[in-house]
């Protein structure tokens, strides 16, 4: 970190907004350098250009913090049913931080290292070979000196327990973040009481990220927050939803809609619901706010129009950005001109263009969590026959 | 061009799908690279990384043809309505070209210098003033060399004849693409005799690009090959459509949507609609087949796997990408291992997540087009009096 | 006909506005006493105080025209497939009369004969076997002295014009009705021409029923009409439209909706929708106007009072009908009296209430039409095997 | 009450299920027989014939109760902001039982005798007050000798409790039925603890009516039936919901719905949606099932088809109707004989129709309830100042 530059902590306590970046898993599938299905970011090592690319756009939209290009770059889930792996986990991890740091560097941001939810715990692995995995990526950040450390999409508060007790050791700034919604983790338990627990563990900063649309997970930090407070505790608060409406949602997130995850265009945020969930979260009171699958630079820029006057000011890539519209007053089409104006935007309500689509489905609900058989880790590929039995099965469903 | 590197016209003559890319003016908006508003390319010259690394992902994604990032860059396009200028036409026409060249390099690519529909047409300028702004932009591709010419996003078939006629002196293959749909060009002049006027004024490939969805698009240029064939001329013919759904259009195209520019997302094309369109482009005769406003990496890379078979090849970013989402038989959770099928997402209808969301919308109808005065290009910013008579105006439509 | 009403000539020809009544078949199939499938009108002699009150509430609402609820009372459809028949066709076709009759003699309204299409054109029996059957309904039609005659609900203009030859026997003005849209009848033949061919067979006025909506009938009648002006003949105009929204409809009309005949309610035209319908028809030069399947009596008033200005008068039923929602001024809740207004009316969009389900449908297309043997008339009831044959058949469409 | 009727408790002790009739108002607006804003019942005295009609219909389809029509039917709401009166309360009543025993006594059907929520208690006039409204309907009931009382339609648990204690000196069965969904009354008190009180208050059979869909409804009548088991009480449940989709509404029900009354169209659920709301009531351990609002005769008949086993019988209307659509096999078109069958009806997602409509609404939400100032009794017609005001006011929301 830059002299000059504050720390996470530093910068919440003093009330300032932190806004996250956007989720690298989707937007680099949409470029071409992530398979949809592992999902794994073996691209931070093979593809720098393209992931450093991606740092710089979010970097140049606002954002505070740069995540290392972690998710899922745990040796367990690198091997996972078949996926080729020709990195190590140890190099991926270090591509990552560098990547991670040179962008940073380029501004006013602070590098977070990230580790996410294992298949070994889906597996029922003990608490000792959990730690084991947090600590093994965990090494490499204290080497490439993360500014913070977050642990982001957990499912089960247990596990992210874990996972804060082990990042806690480094003595670096800890924030602890669930994918789940206002109903609670995969197990029943309430937001307020992850929270509780979350900061007991020792997380300065909680909230959630990933599987819900930005009012879910608003509601749902709205819900931790109480819960800390009930318990005379004290947190700083942070959001990372998806740039999807999901609102026909179960607990289980968008996972489970079928449109995941090739077909969930018609549900992506315009920049002026981003408006909105800016404004809602930062009076909610939560000022680490950020995005996760499905943020586009330009959602992460809204983000920061948004908010602007709290921050005091625009970011970088608004100079090719009319705040509510106001860029097309250059259109060429008279028709066009009239639509710069906020009320015209704020109010519109756009056509999905798909006469034959509904407008909710109808969300798998499988019910399978921690412990099933299907979700127990394998190395090799699905094999055909596990794949018949699955379509069989999905069709009962 | 590499010695080894067939023309556009020797790969059409032969038979071969030619792929183009996707448009680069809305996918850099997303980025924070381009203004929407006025949509010119400066980019090309003052964020060269930006630009290259879209090439790239086109390449990756299967395209054969780069186009050099020159939409809207003549001199009176750049200087419109207030539009800012750091750079002259020919510094970004130039730069644009270096970018495209390097990447076109980089696999087998030809380069493509484009023109476009000029403000001075729409504002009533002659045909030698129009011309004179196509060479300036040509004198650029000249000297840069660039592989073949198009000139694309036309709406009126006249303004397209002087392109056509300006760049048929290099003696460089000339495409010629209108923005129209299945009526016809804004003074309603049909397809077919559209596409006889563009092959008689020289255009060896011709057909249409931007302002409707694929199928609408295939729809037209279906037309203008019925009419030439009809003349008994012969033409190749490309299509390079929106990624956007718009079965609500009337002919002037999605500028007239309520949601132009901003409130797209919902109609955004899944990558399972590019193959439908590529499919339907292919059958009905076209070969160059690429696309326009919207579209991303990945469904320019859809159209690459659905033409797989008759190409013989992947493109590069299958890597990443399991065909008919196969990628998914390595996800976690089984219910989504589940959806790893053809069957699956050829017959998914996606739900919009927006209840409160229409399918289609009223397109606005305001019917001026060359020579009303509110179309007249304008060096200077649009004053708060001219933006009131529009907003007066757009609540009456 | 009592001696002081004028006769649908003289009124057609005086400019006045003809009001239809509404569908008999639908509306009394919800009320219980018809049978979707058969289609059969038996009620008019099985209960005949259900069909009065039927007819008693079109008149109150604004009908001038009682037809005789015989549609499809020919004794080759009451035979058809198994349908349970007590009462023969003549026994039918008269206690329809009588009751139309006795309800047009309480108001302002003439008795309509009215016959429709046979299974045995479809069957491919021969013009003189087809017209022996109109002929049969005609002499019940003649004893019970109907004021004029309809000839509906007919797919092939070719069997209309059969039926008009033989209505014109009688000497009694012919109303003429094919179930078409703009595309023509079944065999292709356009509006324009279908309507001249129906002229010259000696119909007085000629129009379209059923199978589409409102505004689409209209457009066909526009077309029929201009087809007999630019043949140098003369007529009256009718349309007698579904009351439901058929923008999805292919040249079949709505019996090809997968919604047809029982998941049509989504689709049913509000009383504003109608006040919408009435001015298009009159505006397209129509003056006769009234209702098909769908129509229930305050469809038929909401027409009755948009034309209540031509007319003169508002219909009876209006006396528990404020112009326009005023009546919810007597409403207890206030936000419910800020909606007794004209423009609130008018601009509603109505929702679903149905987050699951599409816009539009994908009707079927089984392209099949007179002379296929899957339309060949059968007494017997549809077989087992025969229906599974059908099933498997629906599901390759 | 014929000498070899069983009594409604009889029943209900029994486990026989009872069904309820459908709606009155609604259907007779559409008929033309009642006006909406006042929705007073005056045409029991007026047109006898139309009510009769409709009763008799229901009877058909297989209600066991004929509800007199005397919705709203106290001397105070009579007189309501301008409405015109031609009949007291007294004449509307005594009439109404009139035609409900006449009907009742042509088959297994009750009469009951019905009161619901009074303008006064809106007012905010006093117990004594209130309770004199109820009496003087009371009258006319133990008059007429009505086989069994309910109060419905109430809004606040306290008018209820009022009337149930009035109702209960007649000695007659008593049933109590609140227009509350499973977020309580307007007062928020919780649906347990309103039927908790009802019950105590002697209501026999408790339940809900109207303001929200069949399936809301019957979460609703859960909520009670475990409050009033958890009280260690016991009861008789009842539900007779919409015939509107309302998944937007908010407590206050329908009436917020912007649709509210002209436009709910899109809304009214297919017979299909009643068989799936007939189980679930059933399910719930619901035996008094019936209908409200938006209900039409075959409705009810698709209550009584889909308990049919359970009864033991089916409806008279039944003779026109083929379960799941078997009537279609009689069908001329073979596309339509192939939707003969139960897996095509229960599995279809009906289209609206309308590409410009969105699937869900946004309620108003005045938030005023008893007490306010706009909800007091007024006689006079509403002032065009007042309305002004209403106007105004409704922009804001």
């Amino acid at each position: 970190m830059a002299p000059t530059k504050k720390g996470i902590l530093e910068r919440l306590n003093a009330g300032e907004v932190v806004i996250g970046d956007g989720g690298f898993v989707f937007a680099l599938e949409k470029r071409g350098y992530v398979k949809a299905g592992p999902w794994t970011p073996e691209a931070a090592a093979e593809y720098p250009d393209a992931v450093r690319q991606l740092h710089r756009e979010f970097l140049r939209a606002g954002a505070n913090v740069m995540q290392t290009f972690t998710f899922y770059a745990s040796d367990d889930k690198l091997e996972n049913r078949g996926n080729k792996v020709t990195f190590t986990g140890a190099q991926v991890n270090a591509a990552a931080c560098d990547l991670a740091r040179e962008v940073a560097n380029e501004g006013d941001a602070l590098v977070a290292g990230g580790v996410s939810q294992t298949p070994s715990y889906l597996s029922c692995k003990s608490e000792t070979e959990v730690k084991a995995i947090f600590k093994k990526q965990l090494d490499v950040f204290t080497k490439k000196n993360v500014d913070f450390l977050i642990a982001e999409y957990f499912e089960h508060v247990e596990e992210a327990v874990w996972a804060v007790e082990v990042l806690k050791e480094t003595g670096k700034p800890v924030a602890a973040s669930l994918c789940i919604g206002p109903e609670g983790d995969m197990h029943g338990v309430s937001p307020g009481e992850c929270a509780v627990r979350l900061v007991k563990a020792g997380a300065q900063i909680v909230g959630v990220n990933c599987h819900f649309d930005p009012l879910t997970c608003v509601k749902a930090v709205k819900k931790m927050k109480e819960g800390v407070e009930k318990a005379g505790l004290k947190a700083h608060y942070m959001v990372q939803p998806l740039a999807f409406h999901t609102p026909d949602c179960n607990c289980q997130g968008f996972i489970d809609l079928p449109e995941f995850p090739f077909g969930l265009e018609p549900r992506i945020l315009t920049r002026w619901d981003m408006h909105q969930y800016a404004r809602e979260a930062y009076n909610a009171g939560i000022r680490f706010i950020g995005g996760c699958c499905g943020f586009e630079p330009y959602h992460i820029r809204a983000v920061a129009e948004e908010l602007a006057p709290e921050r005091g000011f625009l970011p970088a890539a608004s100079e090719k950005h009319g705040m509510w519209g106001a860029g097309l007053e250059m259109h060429t089409k008279p028709w066009v001109r009239a639509r710069a104006r906020r009320d015209y935007w704020e109010n519109l309500k756009p056509a999905s263009g798909r006469p034959l689509c509904a407008s909710m489905s109808t969300p798998d609900k499988w019910g399978v969590t921690r412990g099933h058989a299907e979700l127990m880790q394998q190395k090799e590929a699905t094999s055909k026959d596990q794949l018949k039995q699955l379509f069989d099965r999905s069709k009962t469903h």
